[in-house]
């Protein structure tokens, strides 16, 4: 499988991701749902929605259920969605009455978009340790060589001397703005979805609200009335996404024209080419620029997938799941390339500058 | 001159907007400059860069300053920007001694970039209103309409009965978080830009730091470090926008597929055809949908120009120039647009549902 | 009125467009849209719709039309588009019994897209006088520094030596392509709109093939069915467009980077800083990179445009209207910011290459 | 591994495609290396640049070559390509005086673009298959249900009656153009890429030509002057793609309004939901928009790569790789999905029209 370089098995030594990539594997989307599915039974089960014994048959037999994976696979082929066919699975692995218990009052997009929240949050946790990583290798490059000269260009033309210590300081500030705003956002931002089948909640009476929040509360996530077919929070994340990468991108960026211009950097571990051998070719820097434009062309369809028909949108939620997953894995090769990178800098502008 | 419908003869009638574009033309650009020119001149006259009566006769020169349009133009043409042109213009104007104090240690991009942060903070005022205002034309059909049934669509198929008030929130929650988005936007986002020729205020010694922060206060403006190749801030409002416009193509989208399948909306005032005179067409709402796309395309561009290279890129800031206007443009028609269309529901839903 | 720099009082110097632009004007529309009406009763009095004498009255009294510019724009406000009013106003100033004869069995679309395609037919043979210029000048280039050396870069970094003949080959092959794009997409591309209210011409019986051909051939456009619903052609033009203006990009950014390097282009009247008046910029060459992006965004919109839904999408169709022009036009000045770009190399590559 | 719903393990079920995504497997990448190696070996033996002797070895030694995928993977983290270390795995295995010989005088993108373009080769012939297999579904639709009335509908509502043959041809129309788009650009597009180290065959001498016209005719491909730092082809290519998709996003939101308003399309085996089970969802229709809206977003990024700078640039062209290969999946899809939903339609339009 390889139509992304990001899971290609050779392309994927330069732009693979061993934390980030597993979040959106199968196996991962259906624990998180598990998780849902089980603290869903748990939260009515207390507020008496099921019978208690059942939430605790549920957790049971949910603990160590094997999917029958091909059989999601025909089930997503024919419902669009995997949650007919994977509710089908767990009822018949819960067995008993409890079985009916499972999965009630929820419908297909309280599991998958609270499946995809959780998986966000673990991988903004990831993102958000990179970005400071990112941001201390900048400070440790402008310790060692911020008293450096640089020439400063503008419009691709020398202008006027600067320091390096200036230069460092662009690259370095929209990454600390990007790292307050994926703090902020995750503030509140990564909220549990259930609103049942057409998001009024209609078969949980007048405890709605208070399943909900235990249900939020469980899975550690905000409580928010249902948003399914409100997609602003996602699209505001993917732009955070590709702030970050963006940012990225004028550092690779730099750096290459750096590179090409000669005299003020020295790069270890550059590419190396078929024809040219003595080439060393800035390949971190050059991808940085890549991931930065594939991310500013995608976050285009998140800001599409706002225009989510009535309820649910199947063609625009779709859309979403077609970007968003790689959108993650970008940024999130992005912010190790740059670390990759940095470390490959040996130095940084002209010497003996006073 | 009719490439944008925004601003033509006759298709302006439908996506026009007489508060909006003129903050986007020659003459409130200019005027902005010269706020910005005239600031200078005081913030350095307070901190001694410049002798006190050039302050003075700057800001009584300039006060009733008439560019040549035409020799404005052709400086385009030869630099790419305006300024080189425009201060020779107002040097000429100023005259004798305290000519050559007009725009010093500023660049270009110091003028261009604070006009158009005064301009947007201008543009968001106006939104913020519209904002409000759509919000409460919402609030108004709930209030009217909100327990009337209707049929809630999932998939663009029949689900089961919600209410309009169910509707009404997944249109008015997304506009609300936006309000704060943008509230949260304006408090620190609209930043005088002051560097100088690349960033370093080299000519001010040590009052570079003093002199931007008075800039920054005679304007108006939060005081921010030099921003002028970290392009995020811009990036992250245009985000706002098509967060704004793309929730809005939702509302127009619903309306137009209640208006396709009938019986649950009764709206006045649709559009006339030249063939079929029966007919009403939901023209606004569609036109949600447009502006929406618009902007989710433009936003694309926006991010690409983070992109941008060493300490100025006359490629990436162009590209600026290229969609920002039209973008605020578009959510500003988008707003109305919204406003008129609240205006034209009569009802909503089926009356009598209990 | 300057939501958009190809329009902009001063920021037209740099990417005005005395030639194309102007098709897009209201007055140029309006014209076009009254050939069609013209031509259209004479085809169908031709073949027996409407009296001889009607169509006579019409095309002579439609000769000095002069549109009431601001009822069309409340026109458009209404309706979404112009045609209502305007056809009223048309009847109105042709009067008598042949008024009811004007736009009979026509609709909206079909005045508006044939309108459009008229001049886009137009644009495009200025565009192809341009791009043979461009191709002209590129061979001058060569011509003159063709074996001087350059050295080849690869991944940003210097590789082995080339000639300028060889860099000016992989400029000149895809313009070459290009050209012969446009030539074929004019063979058949572009083509007369006329359907009536949903594409079946139901008002003309049997003759609707027949005043169609006639109709195509009076304004000098292909013959072919309806095509109101079916955007490809359009896209594809705009496909082309950008490939055009991509390729200008890339002429650009490799001019751009010769000239950070140095030693290997000599280049006249560069831009001017305000803050630097020693630097000479090169801001054609920027230019050619953010008309390439804006157009690599834009085409995006008339993909997405494809989605036009039943018998007319107002939502798509209104999209093209925000994109398309501005896409003409950014080619055009693409186009001749190329042609003066390479006006100003004086010398290319290295001389006495051996 | 997930990270796209084209090889989800569960999501392929809507979304897979199990004769185009194995041509952008790894393996299959290797295969088309490996034939290129062979093919370019025998061409310079039969033009004496190698001895006749090492091009059969090569032939042998590679023609059960098993790559060390890790050491391939390091490849690419260190050289942003997989040819250095390929090659040295290849040398390695051919072993001897031959071994020098292999790869002589090609580079990287030599290699790797020629790869791409043998598979997309194939991947066209799949894709033309099915648009011809779509066609002619629509025509056996048509056949069957053609004389059946229809509303039309136009912006959003209904207009006047048409029939489903009306319908149907616009549905039909844009494919049979793209149909001939496809085999256009496959007479001459399919071109060996074939240029050394910047692209002048350095070290052919005055064979390369000849060699390149012999390697040609070897893999099957057209023959072109080198056209690695010109990707005017592969844009335009990505093109005819979105533009089919493009049109089948609009039959798609077709099929999905008539399930929505209901009464003129009867479908067999839409998507069941969990918490409805009476519903029957269009799940096909609306993934043809979702597949849409993806290839006109992604369109943009191959756009963006004509901006590919000197004689390779490593960001645009990575650019490329992170999208293409999903563009042609997402048409592939496109196609199989709209192949599938034509045969759940068992009648559409109203019968007894007359």
């Amino acid at each position: 499988m390889s139509l992304t370089p990001f899971e290609h098995p050779f392309l994927s030594g330069l732009m693979g991701d061993t934390e980030i990539a597993p979040l959106f594997s199968a196996e991962a989307d259906i624990a998180a749902m598990l998780r849902f599915e089980i603290a869903l039974a748990q939260a009515e089960a207390e507020h008496g929605i099921i019978p208690a014994d059942a939430a605790t048959s549920i957790a049971s037999a949910l603990s160590d259920f094997k999917p029958d994976m091909e059989a999601l696979a025909n089930g997503v082929a024919n419902d669009g969605v995997v949650i007919p066919e994977l509710v089908r699975q767990l009822r018949l692995t819960v067995g008993g009455a409890a079985s009916k218990n499972v999965h009630f009052g929820a419908t297909s997009q309280d599991v998958i978009d609270t499946s995809l929240l959780l998986r966000l949050k673990t991988a903004t946790g990831l993102l958000a340790k990179r970005l400071a990583s990112t941001i201390a290798g900048l400070d440790t490059v402008r310790r060692r060589d911020g008293q450096n000269a640089l020439m400063g260009h503008t419009r691709m033309q020398a202008a006027i001397p600067i320091t390096v210590s200036d230069r460092v300081q662009s690259w370095r500030e929209p990454l600390d703005r990007s790292a307050q705003r994926l703090a902020l956002f995750s503030a509140e931002g990564f909220a549990v979805q259930f609103g049942g089948a057409a998001g009024t909640l209609e078969k949980l009476g007048d405890k709605g609200a208070d399943v909900r929040a235990a249900l939020a509360r469980k899975l550690d996530l905000a409580n928010r009335p249902q948003w399914h077919n409100q997609r602003d929070g996602l699209a505001e994340f993917a732009g955070i996404l590709s702030l970050i990468s963006g940012s990225l991108g004028k550092f690779g960026q730099d750096v290459a024209l750096l590179a090409e211009v000669g005299g003020e950097i020295r790069l270890s571990g550059g590419g190396g080419s078929s024809a040219m051998p003595h080439k060393q070719n800035p390949v971190a820097a050059e991808l940085l620029v890549s991931l930065a434009r594939f991310n500013a062309v995608q976050l285009s369809a998140m800001h599409h997938s706002l225009v989510h028909e009535q309820e649910r949108s199947g063609a625009a939620w779709t859309l979403e799941w077609l970007v968003l997953p790689q959108m993650v894995a970008a940024t999130g090769v992005a912010l190790s390339t740059a670390i990759r990178l940095l470390g490959q800098i040996e130095r940084l502008g002209r010497e003996g500058h006073d």
